[in-house]
Formats: structure tokens, C-alpha cells, sequence
């Protein structure tokens, strides 16, 4: 098996559609994905990125991707990287992949700066809770997450 | 009182790192404030910043502020916006300034076409979390965040 990891580029947008899907399947959410190749393109491909993924092929064939973003840490007065969604398809799990894209976003983390590689993980998605424990990832407690989205977050923008 | 909400600028450095280590007092964290205006500079004050602060001002004062940047959403397609941290001096507080900046925050996400506002808030801080409610944001439940830092992140970008 010869594993490649490299950085997406636009002729990977339908493969990347189609992992953010079965991504999504996965975690229960898939009637919450609205986006598309051309969304994807958009901001994945555009002339000044500031999101980004990285493909995951064994002999030639996509079968995992990352995608991931740079978030900042006040405290830190520094960048850090943010791992929105790592995929690896069924068939290829268990092989090392997922923990090879993994140490791909520490080095691009330590490459540039940041002083933490953060994301997040479903409470009840208990084979990547181990595999996030086993790595040496510690979890964040005591931070509740907020959200305005959708209608509620119009109507707050609009309100006087 | 006359408020003012605008784009922080260079010449807020110093202001910017002072507000950062009062919230971080206030957080019980202040041991972990290592940002100096340097490094707020070489973040914020980019050439093409990813990372960007909004000042409150009452009658030309800086009394608070918003840090914010970008993030992406794999369901949606699209980026979000989300809110790092969000400060108001003690002695200007529950006077509105707090909801400015946020509606502000809020129209420059819809206005940059993002799914979500998003933000976090530590679990023992009553008074924000009420305000967080009192506004419709909604509590994201289940899910848990993960973080390597420091020696253990450059260790395991190290390790084979």
C-alpha cells in the first residue's frame, strides 16, 4: 500500500464533496449539508485561500482528506491551526491513514507558528476519542460553544 | 456617553495587549497570556491579516474590544465567523456596549455571507452565558474539543 498525503487542489472539489458527505452521514448530520463544488471552490481555490485540505491517497486513489483553517489565540498573541473535518473512508481505516494526516497538520502547524492544533470530536464518536487520547491530545473542559446561525443570526444582525 | 465601534488600527497594539491580560485576569488565566504587541502586530497588522479586532470607544476612549476571524463550515460550504474574544472594561459594562459589538461582529458575518457566528464562553462565566441567551445564540451540544500544544504538539510532529 502506498500511502501519498498532499495538498487538494480544484479537481479535487467533487471528491471532497463527496467525504464532507459521507463524513456527514457518519455523524448523523447529513440533511445539514448544503454545500457544493461550487461553494467548495469558492473558498478552497480561491486566489487567497484561508482554508485549506489536504488528500490522503493510497496507490493513486483518494480514500481520506483534511480540511483545515488557521484560527488565532489571544492569549498566545499567535496563530494556531484548526482541524474542521479529518475522513477516512471505511475501508482504509485501521491502516495508519487518519494518524499519518494527523502529524501532516502538526508539521504544517510548527511549520507555521502556531502555538496549538485544536478540533473537535462528537461525544459519542468513541474509536476517534481513543485515537485523539492515544496521540497525547488533551481535551479543552470548561468551554461551552455558542452559535447564532441561519434566521436567528439575520434577525440579530438587523435588529436596532 | 457617545459610542463609537470601529476597526482596530495599528496604534491600538499596546490597548489590544492590555485588554487581552485584563479578560485573561478575569478568566483566571492570566499565567497563560504570552502575546506581547509584537507578535499582535505581526498577527493583526499583516500585510493580508487573517485575524482581525474591533474597538469600543466612549467619547474617543477604548473601553472594549472584539477579536475575530474566519472559520469554515464542510456542511455548509462556506465560512463562518467566529468571535475569540470579546472584552468591555468593568466600569462600562451593562451598558450596552457588550450587545454592539456583537450585532456589529453579527452584521460582518452576514455581510461576508457566513453560515454561523460562533463563539465560546467558559462554563462558570453566568453572566456572559445569560447575555449569549438573552440574544438567541443557541449552546452547541456535543461535542468536545481537543488540543496539542506546546511540547506535546512539536512532539508529535516529530515522532515517525
Amino acid at each position: 500500500m502506498q500511502l501519498t498525503i498532499r495538498p487538494a487542489v480544484k479537481a479535487d472539489s467533487e471528491t471532497i464533496l463527496q467525504f464532507i458527505t459521507e463524513l456527514a452521514v457518519y455523524e448523523k448530520a447529513a440533511d445539514q449539508v448544503i454545500a457544493t463544488t461550487k461553494k467548495i471552490d469558492d473558498c478552497l481555490f480561491a486566489s487567497n485561500p484561508t482554508v485549506f485540505a489536504l488528500m490522503a491517497e493510497v496507490d493513486q486513489q483518494a480514500v481520506g482528506f483534511a480540511v483545515y483553517f488557521f484560527n488565532y489565540s489571544t492569549w498566545q498573541g499567535q496563530h494556531g491551526l484548526y482541524l474542521e473535518d479529518l475522513y477516512v473512508q471505511p475501508a482504509y481505516r485501521n491502516t495508519g491513514i487518519g494518524r499519518h494526516l494527523i502529524k501532516k497538520l502538526a508539521q504544517i502547524a510548527v511549520a507555521n507558528d502556531c502555538g496549538r492544533f485544536e478540533w473537535s470530536v462528537l461525544d459519542w464518536n468513541q474509536p476517534a476519542i481513543d485515537f485523539y487520547d492515544s496521540i497525547g491530545a488533551k481535551q479543552k473542559e470548561g468551554w461551552l460553544g455558542y452559535q447564532l446561525a441561519g434566521d436567528a443570526l439575520n434577525h440579530f444582525a438587523d435588529t436596532p
